[in-house]
């Protein structure tokens, strides 16, 4: 297992936060931080740094850090580059441990920036503090409320807590992920914008991460690894994903987009080649798209791996069934003939023009027994390693309960199961649908708006359980799984 | 120019329906048929006929379709499939034009099934009338309120009227696409569920939706086409793709999928190799699951074919500036760097540290004006095809007319320009984001999720303009374009 300075758990669960350039002005991004900080429910004491104010937000306000009264183990710095240095000193002085430096104008623009920014890791070294950025948007975690976001609260919506955490070293990208995840439903362990990582960067918070018991995925958005640290991402993702699964959706994949790379952050977006060849050799799962990378993510957070590529589909609507199997099979999963026993079993519970192969089409006629019954024979047939849940919520069939009730016995078999069976569910469909998807979803089941996507989910349930069987770790992942997530 | 039977237009604007089955029970089919054609705003004649009632919904009830007094143009019908012929014949007799058999337990169950839809079949041809179904659910038109929809509203939302014409052979499918396109925004023309296929198929429909002003593109949902419609299937798609966009969703493509599509429909899913050459060679556009077949649809509603592949991204993220030229390369499409007048011309409207190369990123402190004015440089500088806009809305710098403001400019450019630029945002986030979003695509920018899907659309946008140009109909296309969506 490898090892992260424990001091960078400052970063996500501080006493005391100093918002250094906090502003009495709401057009100001110093003004923001400090608001949203407020509004996350941090429940440290929170200091804004202004010389030029006595209360900000009905907060005292301090002209230096050095004049704040009590400890601040964490520094938060929005002021233009040229200043940031001596502020930074200043904090080392009354002895932060952490400090994140928002301000942009460092080595992204090369040059003068350049030279800031070696200054500014100096200064954080002397003191043995550590940083995240320049040039970020910082740090969000919703279960300590400790946030560094600067949008307004009219225009993002914030996250709740949840199993997955998500480091992006692209902070617009990440701002857009946030306010898209709040609005979908999906919750954040720790959000972590690492801008132009001049000291803590992915390596050593792929461990952090691997120790964090509210994470249980790891998303990564990348475009470039520093040079001389690749060896050491890859060791890094070697380490950590027989334990957690980690998802890396690495841009800049192409000729042009590395030419993208190189004017956005000014990293080498590097050989797409090696990159995939070492992603897979260290058992990263890799995302092409932003959805991809989320959907993956939320299969990882609240089902458990697949043990081998056999899909079983339960389906109130043929067509559905019909691309759900296309979908499995073109990622190379399988979607396999049924026993004439399980057959058998599936004929005896269904209606009479229902379809008991695979995919197991219960019919737009059905009732929540139908599928309930079914789902149970499916789980416990010992010939499909996961399931691709279609359950047309709308139709007259079934009750309002049915999705509360088919989650709840999806978790009940799989308590009873050696090898448990991931379930993840399709509902395209409208506002009833998702009402009773998102209920679905809160009880583990997650759910997606197509079948293309649940099938893609799949794969990467199986893709992390044949890798974890390729560690060895695959009992010991379910074991831990059990106990987190099976409550 | 192919033809269809007049007749078929009595599906989609008739002057009187029959519910024949109509029922005063909230729990049967016939009672939401006849419920939601009144609430669909259907402003002409409705006629329930029912032997048991003698009002239901606050209509007068028929016992039988000969007892009603004025004419009727067209009859649903939802009573058990073995009276379906005797009232299909009463039909006949009293005139009717057009018959929507939703009843299922025809060819769809074999023997005795097949008989009787044969049956059924003679008669409607005794009478000249024509026929969708048996064994579907019908037809939805919301700009004359027709449904047969029986799907409580409680639990399905109905989208409201539009340009995309869906035909489905799946009836839960369709329902499920329906209800999503009504919490999408997304506008439908003409929705047909097409069963079992007995007499009206997608051949005709084709051809009539061809003719149709409402309708700016064809979406198809199929399995498989009926043993000998094949080459007249072929041949409609070649006729129509010169002057409207087809897209086909053509499910059972993989072996297991051909299997689930004959325990389905039992439609023969036939060889993909072979189908996936005959479209491609009719110029239909192949999508391979439910979002990309609308997201595709909405960019060919909305904006021009795009004469070549040469895309810009417009951004104010550089990380999704990076993610959209991977996936627009991915796809064969070109990112080129631009003319150095061009790059100069950029750099003087835009931010010192903004990009202007492509993608152009206008970075995160950009306003309003730096995209307008970049935008105006991109579409008039000769150098790309379309453009990829991600506008990132939530950012301080931008206000809350930027988003129609952009799609006004960009209508107002193509009003200019010789070949129209088309242009597609990407906007990942939450509500802010999609309240601008859906005020753009209100404003003909359509928009989507992830730059992914932009990227998709775009691809479209090229496969269409190329298949347009080698038809020869490219300016003519345009020029129709330019009348009926330049406005």
């Amino acid at each position: 297992m490898g090892s992260y300075d424990k001091k960078i758990e400052v970063f996500f669960n501080p006493r005391s936060i100093a918002v250094i350039g906090a502003s009495r002005n709401p057009r100001k991004v110093g003004y923001q931080i400090l608001y949203n900080l407020l509004k996350s429910g941090f429940k440290g004491r929170v200091y804004p740094i202004n010389p030029a104010a006595d209360k900000i937000l009905g907060l005292k306000a301090y002209p230096s850090i050095l004049k704040v009264p009590d400890d601040v183990d964490l520094a938060v710095v929005a002021i233009p580059a040229p200043k940031v240095p001596s502020v930074v000193d200043e904090a080392g002085r009354k002895g932060v441990k952490g400090v994140i430096v928002i301000s942009g104008g460092f080595k992204e623009i090369g040059g003068e920036g350049a030279k800031l920014e070696e200054e500014l890791v100096k200064i954080v070294r002397k003191y043995g503090m550590r940083l995240i950025g320049p040039n970020c948007i910082g740090v969000y975690v919703p279960s300590t409320g400790v946030s560094t976001m600067f949008i307004t609260r009219e225009r993002m919506g914030m996250p709740g807590p949840g199993p997955i955490a998500f480091l992006s070293q692209s902070g617009a990208f990440g701002i857009a992920v946030l306010d898209w995840a709040a609005m979908r439903g999906m919750g954040i362990s720790k959000f972590v914008s690492l801008g132009n990582k001049a000291d803590v960067d992915e390596v050593e918070l792929l461990y952090y991460l691997e120790q964090d018991p509210e994470t249980h995925v790891i998303t990564l958005y990348i475009e470039g690894i520093e040079h001389g640290r690749g060896r050491e991402f890859m060791k890094a993702l070697r380490e950590v994903t027989p334990s957690k699964p980690v998802i890396v959706l690495k841009a800049g994949r192409t000729e042009a987009g590395a030419r993208a790379v190189s004017s956005h952050t000014g990293s080498l977006a590097g050989s797409d080649i090696v990159y995939d060849a070492a992603l897979r050799q260290s058992g990263a799962i890799r995302a092409y798209g932003m959805e991809e990378l989320f959907d993956m993510a939320m299969a990882l957070a609240l089902q458990p791996p697949a043990r081998g590529p056999r899909v079983a589909i339960l389906t109130a609507g043929g067509g559905s069934g019909v691309m759900a199997t296309d979908a499995a099979v073109d990622l190379g999963l399988k979607v396999p003939r049924l026993s004439d026993k399980t057959v058998e079993k599936l004929r005896r519970v269904l209606l009479p023009f229902a379809s008991p192969y695979n995919p197991v089409d219960v019919t737009g006629g059905a009732s929540d027994d139908h599928m309930l019954e079914a789902l149970e024979i499916l789980m416990k047939s010992g010939e499909v390693d996961a399931i691709i849940w279609i359950p047309y919520f709308m139709l007259p069939g079934f009750t309002d309960a049915f999705a509360v009730n088919f989650a709840n016995l999806v978790r009940e078999i799989n308590r009873e199961l050696d090898t448990p069976i991931p379930v993840v569910g399709a509902a395209t469909g409208g506002e009833y649908t998702w009402k009773l998807a998102y209920e679905a979803e809160e009880r583990g089941i997650p759910m997606y708006l197509s079948v293309e996507r649940a099938a893609k989910a799949v794969w990467a349930l199986y893709k992390y359980g044949s890798w974890l069987r390729k560690c060895g770790t695959f009992e010991e992942y379910l074991e831990k799984w059990r106990k987190t997530r099976l409550l």
